[in-house]
């Protein structure tokens, strides 16, 4: 065997999805979950009670306030945040840990914590998911039963603030009603695409 | 219906599938036609004689020495060069008239080529494609059964030098022996993650 053409070496991505609440972020993630894409899917800690479904150290770490204002105290978290009145953040070492193992790192996080990672790691994949329209991200956080109709209409609010700073990130992939695996395969996409980039991001945290 | 969240204008990519000869540029580009990939295929137009097989119009358009040098006199090519001995040269119309449209374009092009074609459209995509080593290269070019073993030779000289130059493209993707539907795929990844970048390529021909 002869040496090879080109040695490329393969650098993690550190990928973030955002977007406004009810476009699908959990949902994007949960399918590749299910397709068992390689990677690391971070588990982000927070205060807010658990929704029907979700388990402890799976879909979140779910921590007493208390708990969370010592993650900050001891500098634990990448990056925080009250996100409708309950606390999130990414635990830092996970990330670190998942990147220095050779693994992309993936994880949902506001739009507010998006623009964050960036200002921390410049090389950082942003994707922002958008649904169709807005009568959809209504129907979406109406299923969830657990938003108030002022929590809706602060969602929607805010959600038009959040369309407004797409600029910040590289890719923009819709998710419209009943078309999740059209969503997935673009991020997957995007996720192939950029190992391909002759100049690659380099992340460091 | 509702007025949708976010509006994206669809601008069309040019695409340069290049890199060294013999590392299966039109393998690729012939795979994906198979694949009726919805994109226009450029006919470029040569001096060398066809290869078993190859259609006039379909695969190149071939034409003699004289009516290649009025193709460069009236301005209608893109770009043309020679390419071991033989002219090459892209129709500038056909390219206009398929991106008019709003289809998407891909040609092959040699290395030099490609620089010329960023040249005049920086936000050309530019793709390199590389065999995984030089024997696959040596193995390919004798396996056409139209190179003499000179010609070989030049070739994989030119090749190492063509490999220094990978820093000028976006994205270099591999093609190594019996994997061509990864490299296909590869590609197919880049074009749809560059429809969904939020700063788009806009190319003015």
């Amino acid at each position: 065997m002869s040496e090879p053409l080109y040695k490329r070496q393969r650098h993690p991505l550190l990928i973030v999805i955002s977007g406004p609440s009810g476009v699908g972020k959990d949902t994007v993630l949960q399918r590749m979950k299910e397709r068992e894409v390689p990677m690391h899917f971070v588990v982000t800690a927070t205060t807010r009670a658990a929704r029907p479904g979700e388990v402890n150290g799976v879909d979140y770490i779910f921590v007493s306030n208390d708990e969370f204002a010592e993650m900050i105290e001891e500098n634990e978290l990448l990056e925080h945040a009250i996100v409708y009145g309950d606390y999130k953040g990414i635990p830092k070492q996970q990330v670190r840990d998942a990147m220095a193992s050779g693994k992309d790192v993936i994880m949902r996080i506001d739009v507010q914590g998006a623009a964050t990672i960036r200002k921390l790691c410049p090389d950082a994949l942003l994707i922002f998911l958008t649904a169709g329209t807005e009568e959809e991200l209504v129907q979406r956080l109406t299923d969830r039963k657990t938003e108030t109709p002022e929590g809706i209409k602060l969602r929607i609010a805010t959600a038009r603030k959040e369309m407004k700073r797409i600029d910040e990130f590289d890719y923009c992939v819709f998710n419209p009603e009943m078309h999740l695996d059209t969503a997935v395969d673009a991020v997957l996409s995007i996720i192939e695409a950029e190992h391909n980039r002759v100049t690659p991001r380099v992340v460091s945290l």
